[in-house]
């Protein structure tokens, strides 16, 4: 009896090997025996992506972007054809596709390309053939035919707009944690894995340091309203359903904890406090590319305010020589450059009906002896900078006070 | 001054790794400053090809024939980027193309598809603008915008059928040597580098046992006369040029020799001597894809007759496995394999014009009590089949008997 279509997904290291496809291929065809119509996607072979960047390194430290995707999505081909092979060797039939060769047409915005449409004749009439389609996840192909690829975590999206595309029942993303949990678990042993978690806070948990699944995937499905499911390649056991509203939810302020240790902090002390300084400094970042996350600029009880702000660790070094030429011209007195802190958040749709979450927050953090550097909120999550030191205490902690430790 | 079109090939050795595609970077470079329009064809890195083959192996030993050629095409991919970004690197422009993309039309014939047809806009569109265009060997795509490649030795192929329809001045093919030899040095010290052939010749020699390049993209160069250059990526000198006439030539009677120690010999004995005999074994042969190659039938002076043949040596089992169940059907009384032969033969199109040449082999044969148990001729070639331990001995000493020997 011929059910829905289901789109599934495999990350790096649901793949990283021989022994790891074949079992991908013998799950496929469990749910294809099942009678489901299905599309799997791929992601490249363990770190073949991250070896291919070396080796490009290696000849050009600075190499053309549309190059960079020609080298990069041979990865995920490989890793089609093998998963194709896998299963004809296991007696069913599949075929694998390239994102050139499915018409996954993107922008010729090359390493981080949009997804412009996508033609999916070629997948109907496969599985109309009772095929296992097999695509190659994390690249598209412009309308002038160049290769293109999607961004880091690219196949999430790949596997997010096909089952848009293809109305799929569902959009399977496996991994090798048995879903999102309410902090990880390597911090928390209590941690628990979630059951169900809306999108948005799902984004949030993504943005704020969770790494579960790429943010702009979620925020197609999101948008599509693609209700996926987060679960491991490991085990057959349930993982985590992302979907729009979660019922019965609203008693449950806090869902889950984040943890991002990959910041740092700058801050620009003694500036005039009159409108337009901030925004010399912050075009000055933006024109080199410096992504700011968290700003804050205190109240000044002076006529002399601090602009802090906090970057990526990867950018701390181009960031902290912009602010250095720049704090001349906008009357800084000095720069304090901060690597050596922890960004810790709690994110939970149901925040936005409770009230003293934050103040619950801050009395964790109090209790524990643990100084707040910096604060930001949005309607679904509080964020804290503190000292790396008490990162791990911090998520402890505030995991326990919020209600989520198991059992 | 702009001057005409020339197609590189550098094969796998050339770009086996990153100095070595910084050196055909330069190369390729030199000879874009000295106004030449370039089209270079690369093949995968070093030994990219057998390790996808064997990871395949593991995963499926009778891989679907499309899949392998979606995994291979990989390999053509990754060190056609990888130029670029090398040539780009050292300040001049390139783009790199996968046969698809760049419209080397072929037949659906997996892992050895035929090319139909050469798009050759979008490589006219880039040296235009100045560019050096790579583009990946080995690889073409059906109508159905299928991946095929183009067999062993396939990347040759793109580059002469590219020369051809781009009408190029030539087609050089870089390699590890220095071009072709009047035999091997590995065997002959006193070998010497072959500076001009003819395409039959080489073709002879391809067949015979040189592996320098492959046949029907040899064969695809004499049909449409395009000028081949074998040399090497090692050094600047000139290598050996393949054409259609080498004038003054005539005076040559061989021009190179070869050894092939990679067949074995199956011999039926006491067949009835009548028509049909042969005609069954060898359909049945044929039936399973074993390719026969020299075939020997002696003369019979009673009513029984002997047939000799001989296949490559990785079909011989399964060619034993076949002669054995024919030969009851069809009367021998017994059957000699030997996987301990070697053929050795003498090449030139000099043969034509000159008397005495097979007699003269033959001669050094039994000069140096060498047996000689099969003998097959072409118009251009005379092979001997000889017991194995006499192969180097025969090379050698018919390289000094027909004056090819250096100095």
């Amino acid at each position: 009896m011929p059910k829905g279509l289901v789109v599934q997904k495999y990350g790096g290291s649901s793949v990283a090997n021989v022994e790891r496809i074949q079992k991908v291929a013998q799950r496929v065809i469990s749910y294809h025996k099942k009678g489901f119509s299905l599309v799997v996607v791929v992601s490249a072979l363990g770190d073949t992506t991250d070896e291919l960047i070396t080796l490009a390194d290696k000849i050009n430290s600075n190499p053309s972007e549309r190059e960079m995707d020609m080298l990069l999505s041979t990865g995920e081909q490989i890793s089609g054809a093998l998963l194709a092979m896998a299963i004809h060797k296991l007696g069913s039939e599949a075929i694998s596709f390239t994102g050139s060769q499915v018409g996954i047409i993107t922008d010729s915005s090359h390493t981080r390309a949009r997804i412009i449409k996508i033609n999916t004749d070629k997948i109907k009439k496969e599985l109309k053939k009772g095929k296992i389609v097999i695509i190659a996840g994390f690249q598209g192909v412009t309308l002038n035919q160049d290769i293109t690829t999607l961004g880091r975590g690219g196949s999430d999206l790949t596997a997010v707009a096909l089952a848009k595309e293809l109305k799929a029942e569902t959009c399977e993303i496996y991994t090798d944690v048995e879903g999102i949990f309410s902090t990880d678990p390597r911090i928390e042993l209590k941690a628990r894995k979630i059951n169900k978690i809306t999108y948005d806070e799902m984004l949030e948990m993504a943005s704020l340091g969770a790494q579960i699944m790429q943010a702009r995937s979620i925020e197609v499905a999101k948008k599509f309203n693609v209700p996926l499911h987060v679960r491991s390649s490991f085990t057959t056991k349930p993982g985590t359903m992302i979907i729009k509203e979660v019922k019965k939810m609203e008693d449950i302020a806090v869902s889950g904890i984040t943890l991002n240790k990959n910041e740092a902090k700058i801050t620009l002390c003694g500036l005039p406090d009159k409108p337009g300084v901030a925004v010399k400094l912050f075009k000055h970042l933006a024109l080199a590319s410096v992504s700011v996350d968290m700003i804050v600029q205190n109240v000044s009880h002076t006529r002399l305010t601090d602009i802090s702000f906090t970057i990526a660790k990867g950018d701390c070094a181009k960031a902290s020589k912009i602010t250095k030429k720049v704090s001349g011209k906008i009357g800084a007195n000095e720069i304090l450059i901060d690597e050596d802190i922890a960004r810790v958040s709690i994110i939970g749709v149901g925040m936005k009906s409770h009230h003293g979450v934050a103040a619950k927050m801050f009395g964790v953090m109090a209790d524990n002896k643990i100084n707040i550097e910096m604060i930001s909120t949005s309607e679904i999550s509080i964020s804290c900078i503190i000292k790396k030191k008490f990162a791990e205490t911090a998520v402890k902690k505030l995991h326990e006070a919020f209600g989520l430790n198991r059992g």
